[in-house]
């Protein structure tokens, strides 16, 4: 039964597994009591620093262990954004951050502070001279980024810190990390790098002066995040005081979750060039024979710059709850980023930065050890499965015709019913005609725009409608 | 090698483990995601919070777990002083509550807030009368509570929250909190109770709004902590927000580490009435022998309304470091609340609200299955290990004398050295005359009024000392 959502959570490693057995013997006393059990849960706890700061690539004193990713990105954000706070209070991130940074954000938005989303292009890759040039202030950027917040006139106007993820955790696209380091050292800027879904494969490039990440995406337990602070940068912890992890991690220490998280790490490191080659071979596999086995079908992300192990396509005229559940069955476990799987129904803040069609998403992310068998039967289940999901949802070829401009009413119906809709009915307009389609779905305002583009025809725009949503003009080109 | 610091961290329980390793391979993946191996962790941490639920007496809906027990509490004093901001903004809590929730209440205090401290006798529990009469606001309180904080005169004076812990977790005395949830009720203020050292002997008393508790405290793992609110309080959760556990507790549910720590807290429970009566008999051993086996001891706490595990008695002339450290050699692990084995240099909050020597400090709390045998050979070395100390110290038996008043200048020495000084020198001044002790020791404003009760001399009282510290003034009686 093969389980392609390693991005969200990698099923335990082996050295984790083994490494959590023999310190819940060990390592279940408090590290900060004098006593031989105290002593050797603080022998444990030193020892998984050294190790995870090794693999991170910084002092052990410079890394504390957190109850998870999640908090990770809060309290590094939070005390980078106090610790400037005299020079002022902008954070500049990309707009396809993890909803943990993008949380962060408007907290600091609405504690009168001022959040700066840089864009990505249509790979999920941020420009980093677009990056650049937002951090020099309010006033130096383009018109591309979106500030939010109260705050942005107030005294302290500066930058205090910006936020980059090292690889996106829905396509996979990694950043131009380096080089935007690099822009942040020359701004003065220090640079808080997400390295959730990438530190099992490798270190991140130098220039970060903040990291997080999660051991669960590394294969190792839940219940471990890492934040790394280099020294000089300035810090100031928020929230109640606490004595341990240096005062940056409040409650008592994870220990035999921290001692598996930092083993595991290890682990997957010494492995990792290894599996990542092969894993890179699956996904190049999956991302060429997908768009030839499955018609009206988007692959997302960078093909290239990306991590090796995932990859996310979307399917044209596809529900993507359906889809999921339809795999499911066939045994195929996968995530999504389509609106219909979502408690909010707003596709992804990433597809949507991309501009990408985000109807029938599929993300595949494979665990190591994912054998080729696994993906070749993936890639023999699902256009069987796409199709299925298009009869039941009526999407046929559209009728040819010549007839005059149509208004569809969609109004009420859930993504992918409105773009199902428009295809059913575009050939029955005159070439130079126009479909207009009246959606309240938030999807469509993605997927109308992505499905013009993906079929060749012209998007005109969308304007409120009377009775609530927008309505969608279509032009017919051919 | 005997264990006796179950209050810090309990020893993992069998059947924590045995829950952890099944929920290992179980629980890994994540409870939001619609495949099946989402589906089955969301259905372990359905079961988890129900079981948990039915041990703490609420609805599973009112439950959430958090990464520690420190987060639920700093979690539930942030999201209920937020919940009730129009109010009021007093933080009403016991002068001897943990130090999560005394931080938690100085974060509130540095962002404008108002904490009353209510004290309490030397038994180490509050009257439920004076905090009753903190709940009628500044003005209808005795002199009895502290206020600290900027904001009891801005708009909204009310009493916001109030905090009472279940059970001491220095000195075991447990808390009228049935009582103060009554006058909270009549008073309209909700109660968070601090249950992390009593629920695994059994369920708070009726009338809590909030409570906070920590698995590692009963024998769970360490990563998990719970929180519940009843249905009707105010609460709004504070920092970034986060989907998961209805938005109280950010980040990846650290799930085997749930499971383990409900299971294990039924087990603990079904234990608990045979295993608590077993171990306060042992408890009520050496609450009566070590008074007879040490001379110069004071036990405190109160002897029958307390914990069944834990005990704590302080002996004078005895360095609190070198004590543990020497009871460590013998095989012993025990805690202590003497400044002089904490970072901070001061002693314990709590000694310090019940006014009772700090001085070589120690606390036994016996974990599930501490056998007679144990405690036998623990009261066995206890006396000559104290003797020992003491010897190296130079604490002898004071000479006799009748001479002029004296003034020992104890300045530089640390905890107990002054109070060894000012026991050596009593006897050579005359009856009536008087002893001055310069010290800056911390320990010393404590521990020269606990030596003066215990040894019927008067403890004139301290004034500023010219040379920094302070000049204690004792009369001799006897």
């Amino acid at each position: 039964m093969p389980y392609f959502d390693a991005a969200s959570a990698a099923p335990l490693h082996p050295v984790a597994r083994q490494a959590l057995l023999a310190s819940l013997d060990e390592g279940w006393a408090d590290p900060a009591r004098l006593h031989r059990e105290g002593r050797r849960a603080r022998l444990l706890l030193d020892a998984a620093r050294e190790a995870a700061a090794e693999a991170v690539g910084c002092r052990p004193d410079e890394l504390v262990f957190t109850p998870s990713g999640t908090h990770a990105v809060h309290s590094g954000v939070s005390g980078a954004l106090a610790g400037r706070r005299r020079v002022g209070g902008r954070l500049v991130v990309s707009a396809v951050e993890h909803s943990s940074v993008l949380h962060a954000g408007q907290a600091h938005a609405a504690a009168g502070g001022t959040v700066t989303e840089v864009p990505v292009g249509r790979t999920g890759a941020v420009d980093p001279e677009a990056f650049a040039a937002e951090l020099r202030g309010p006033d130096g950027g383009p018109d591309g980024g979106t500030d939010s917040g109260a705050g942005s006139g107030a005294a302290g106007s500066g930058v205090a810190l910006a936020c980059l993820q090292s690889a996106n955790h829905e396509v996979g696209t990694e950043q131009p990390v380096a080089e935007v380091a690099e822009a942040c050292r020359a701004a003065g800027v220090p640079l808080l790098v997400d390295a959730a879904q990438s530190l099992g494969w490798g270190p991140v490039p130098e220039g970060w002066s903040l990291l997080a990440a999660s051991a669960h995406k590394w294969g190792g337990p839940a219940g471990v995040g890492l934040l790394a602070v280099r020294k000089g940068v300035r810090f100031a912890p928020q929230g109640p005081s606490d004595e341990r992890e240096s005062g940056r991690a409040p409650g008592f220490e994870n220990l035999p979750a921290i001692v598996a998280a930092a083993a595991s790490l290890r682990a997957v490191r010494a492995e990792a060039a290894a599996e990542g080659a092969r894993l890179r071979a699956l996904v190049d596999r999956i991302r060429a024979r997908v768009p030839e086995l499955v018609p009206d079908v988007e692959v997302v992300g960078d093909p290239v710059r990306r991590l090796p192990h995932l990859v996310t396509f979307s399917c044209l005229y596809v529900d993507g709850e359906t889809l999921l559940s339809e795999l499911d069955r066939e045994g195929f476990s996968v995530s999504s980023g389509s609106s219909c799987t979502s408690s909010t129904l707003t596709p992804s803040h990433v597809l949507r930065a991309m501009g990408v069609l985000s109807e029938g998403n599929v993300r595949v992310s494979l665990p190591a050890g994912t054998t080729e068998a696994d993906v070749d039967r993936f890639l023999a289940v699902l256009p069987g499965v796409v199709s299925g999901v298009r009869d039941r949802l009526g999407a046929g070829a559209p009728v040819p015709g010549g007839g005059e401009d149509l208004v569809v009413d969609a109004l009420g119906k859930r993504c992918p019913l409105p773009v199902i809709e428009l295809a059913k009915v575009i050939g029955t307009v005159r070439v130079g005609g126009t479909v207009t389609v009246l959606a309240d779905d938030e999807a469509a305002r993605l997927d109308i725009p992505a499905w013009c583009e993906m079929r060749a025809q012209e998007y005109v725009g969308a304007t409120p409608s009377p009775r609530g949503g927008h309505a969608y003009v279509v032009r017919r080109l051919s």
